[in-house]
């Protein structure tokens, strides 16, 4: 007996079911892409984000190319041959994903029914294992603005490229594959990069095309405005972030400390600031910059707890970015000294104790280590990246923070202070993507597609206007090296995408300057609710992005402005 | 500048709120609340849930008296006296109390334009120290559909009645108040029940009407079908327990034991479970019937995660229900003995070390003692309730439960088990309530001020057929004593509300049976994604109120048969 007939024989009630409305929900196009269209060069030529020689000698075949746009191709009958297509995910799911499919599946087997889009399960070792499912109608109706990215799965192992490329041109020779898109971050699309490069160096004319995910929110530059995922994530956060406010205010008991998922950068937390106001946020791109120490911070916080405890008011919100301690200037300098002292002994097998990591320490590294709670001071020693390298990563910073302001505040003596933590990161990486992701995502699909069908190699794909409302959307192609700096690795000099921080002279964390002081004492707390797919607010866009381009000057712009003069 | 004003000069762009459309939102209403009622018995007596001749002595006045229902009433110009009343919220916030306050202010003010509603502060507290705010149409339209607690704040702080209802009685004089109405959980309305009843025994006119508050949904009984939050905070955790499921579909990483709120009863995990389909859910009535121990527990979840990991899947979803432990029999006999050991030495000032008390531990809660984790040992030690007792009510469930399958996996030799925990809690309390508990709550405070505008008393209000459309509910108002049995205090015999616990035998608990066992191999997961408030399922209900009520036969259709009888 199938689960759908049992259902049906047991809950004597019909449901109405969300999946049920939003595989209806019919995604917006901007107005260039309801037409054919040709490939142009917007004039604009790509650089990079590091020394352009080395960028150069790293990308000799796609540094400096163009950035490409479409006009309307007005030749008569245009004929799409058909294409076979791999599609992968890579690193943590982002909500929005699904869409990137379904967008590109819908244009290529609209301009040709015996085209194929090849979903490759699990990422690049999918590819390697020739593990992948040719997807049909049925399939892609399934999943239709629906989060997750179980469609085809992710992954993130390491595949040496040395390995993987040949294996992968031999693949895609052996299958007739035409191209690859790759949906990830930066380190994904780093390779995806590494990948059009050699495949051009090797003449080959199999395609690779990049589509920016991340909910993080770092990866953005002049032309990408923003990857998609963090508008889902961000309002997912914002809206458990202003719940809790809600229940603070109702409640007049607790401080809530909380982290939200974001390590290499703090977008995640301004967006949820600017949109929750909380009592205070932290800025892990400030703190780096003002060289505080952790007990620097910790006085911070205590100094307003402690203010608004004097005003009889003892319960506060508190948003923290995942990644804050390593912001932490100190805490860089201890975790390459617990490195080098993990190094010195390579035949050791069993785990560093806490006290013997003490013994060795000095200094403030030693002062910083043996003041950190056990429990945090134990786990920072067992947790490991890929490399082997002991990571500050895994630190509970909610945690951490917790227990030190309790007691700094217990030092000052100050006992009414009650605190609950959060995290919240899973929450967010797989709901139904917003309005905004859906359509996006769909667009970023359907370009890449067209990008494909060009024949167009090693670009990103992005839209221009995100900002505006969906059919005045201008997609584009953003030459890979554009993302790059060169860092010397063990096999010389290898990409690396250029983290994208939170920028402390942008307008998004200039207008947190000009409101933080006030969200300190007045709780001008705000619950943005759940995530609507109807109705007034169904199309907002993040703050952020907002106020990163609302009122720029935007490069399309100018492009736009030749071609009209052109075309009379 | 006030905040408004810099919001104004900052933000280049308007932003559409939710709270605009939300405070827009017209609640809808039973057709017998559009007309001009009054009160009529029902003819159904109510009852007790302990032995008639106790409840009968705690209650000499309210015993027994006929559950009550309004009628239309026919008479020309009827006219309604001014009244004040006060409204006080009790214990935590759930979603939709505004809404109870605007239901019953509407109401009155609409029938007596001089009529008040007075705001107590802080619940009780507030009350006996005459912290109160009248109401204002300004006051009442920023909180309409809006969660949360923070228009009047709330309270949990033990008054003793022997000086509080005199007190109160006082008060009630001195100000003119003619009722009061209690928000608030089974201890709040049981509070509320002895304070009627006072004021009956006293012969004073003012009367005291309950409402039924708490997102734990263990009020009810034959006639009450719900309490009210209970819908929101099992959607919103349903939410997130559902984006979770597809983040641990797509990534196949972690296995995520997810805490729900709920501590004295497993409504919330049982809604949650038949919402979202996990692979397993823990039904804490169901482990105490079974007399299960912890280790059996574990085994259980271990058996169910290695069965999972011979077929390659190492992800997986459990619901928890914040009060298992005290589920579990051993503990409550453990934490017996604690309590006494802790109670022999009452001048003992410090606090008790872990290692000490296993000194003193004997027999099975010894074993079980020393076989905890050492931090929540520790910890357990320090919970104490409001009586100074040592309580199971703060062990931190999830990780418990994480530590003990951790350890019983690796003797067994499966080391492919990554865990994250999550606990949803606050998350739910504060919410934009569903439109289900918008009306709900705005039927409930209307209904409130129809019955003290018929000088009704020691009723705690309730809606017959909440699963129907909203336009056939039908209010009515049941006698407090229907909820209590009596039990032997330090002061004599006091009312208690009988725990309303997950019924081993009712359709909800059955309905999972018979879906449990799919659920553990085959991922049925189900996102529900985040509250509609409009679109298809924007008035979906719970599905244990649908399960519970849709197929029982209804009390209220013979009164209602009895009243058509009557008219023709």
């Amino acid at each position: 007996m199938s689960n759908k007939k049992l259902k049906k024989n047991i809950l004597p009630f019909k449901r109405r079911f969300i999946q049920t409305q939003r595989l209806r929900y019919q995604t917006l196009l901007p107005e260039i892409l309801t037409v054919e269209t040709k490939v142009e060069s917007t004039g604009i030529l790509s650089e990079c984000s590091g020394k352009v020689e080395d960028v150069k000698k790293g990308f000799p075949n796609l540094y400096g190319r163009p950035v490409l746009h479409f006009v309307k191709d007005k030749s008569e009958n245009v004929e799409h041959k058909p294409l076979k297509v791999a599609i992968v995910f890579s690193g943590g799911p982002a909500p929005g994903g699904h869409n990137v499919i379904v967008g590109l599946y819908d244009l290529i087997k609209s301009h040709n029914k015996n085209s194929e889009v090849w979903g490759i399960y699990h990422s690049m070792s999918g590819l390697l294992e020739e593990r992948y499912i040719v997807l049909t109608d049925e399939i892609i109706d399934q999943y239709r603005n629906i989060g997750g990215f179980n469609m085809i799965l992710t992954g993130r192992k390491y595949t040496d490229p040395k390995e993987a490329f040949p294996a992968f041109l031999n693949f895609c020779k052996k299958s007739g594959l035409n191209a690859l898109v790759v949906v990830g971050g930066d380190g994904s699309n780093t390779r995806a990069a590494n990948l059009a490069e050699y495949l051009c160096q090797n003449s080959e004319d199999i395609q690779v095309v990049g589509i920016p995910k991340t909910i993080d929110g770092d990866i953005k530059n002049r032309f990408i405005e923003t990857s998609f995922g963090f508008d889902t994530a961000t309002k997912v956060y914002s809206q458990l972030i202003g719940n809790i406010m809600i229940d603070a205010l109702s409640s007049e008991k607790y401080w809530h400390f909380i982290k939200v998922m974001g390590r290499s950068a703090s977008h995640v937390a301004l967006e949820c600031a600017l949109k929750t106001h909380p009592n205070m946020v932290l800025i892990g791109e400030e703190i780096e910059k003002q060289n505080k120490t952790l007990s620097e911070v910790i006085n911070d916080i205590c100094d307003l707890i402690m203010e608004r405890g004097k005003k009889g008011i003892n319960h506060g919100v508190l948003i923290v970015p995942e990644g804050l301690v390593e912001f932490i200037p100190e805490f860089s300098v201890l975790i390459d000294e617990v490195n080098k002292i993990v190094k010195e002994s390579p035949e050791r097998e069993e785990r560093w104790a806490r006290e013997e990591m003490i013994e060795k320490l000095t200094g403030n590294s030693l002062k910083l280590y043996s003041g950190l709670p056990k429990g945090i001071a134990r786990e920072l020693l067992y947790s490991k990246d890929w490399c082997g390298d002991i990571t500050l990563s895994k630190i509970a910073t909610d945690k951490l923070l917790k227990w030190s302001c309790k007691k700094e505040l217990k030092n000052r003596g100050f006992n009414n202070f009650n605190c609950m933590t959060h995290f919240f990161g899973y929450e967010g990486r797989c709901g139904y993507p917003s309005n905004f992701d859906s359509d996006y995502c769909y667009v970023l699909g359907n370009t890449a597609g067209r990008f494909i069908e060009a024949g167009v190699t090693g670009v990103m794909c992005g839209v221009n206007g995100t900002w505006k409302p969906t059919d005045e959307w201008i997609p584009f192609g953003m030459p890979f090296p554009e993302m790059f700096l060169m860092q010397k690795r063990k096999d010389g000099m290898e990409p690396i995408a250029k983290r994208i921080l939170v920028d402390l002279e942008g307008v998004p964390f200039k207008t947190l300057l000009k409101y933080r002081e006030i969200w300190r004492l007045n709780d001008d707390y705000y619950a943005i609710g759940p995530i609507q797919f109807s109705g007034d607010t169904k199309d907002e866009r993040s703050i952020t992005l907002l106020l990163e381009q609302k009122n720029k000057t935007n490069w399309m712009d100018k492009v736009m402005e030749k071609i009209e003069q052109d075309e009379f």
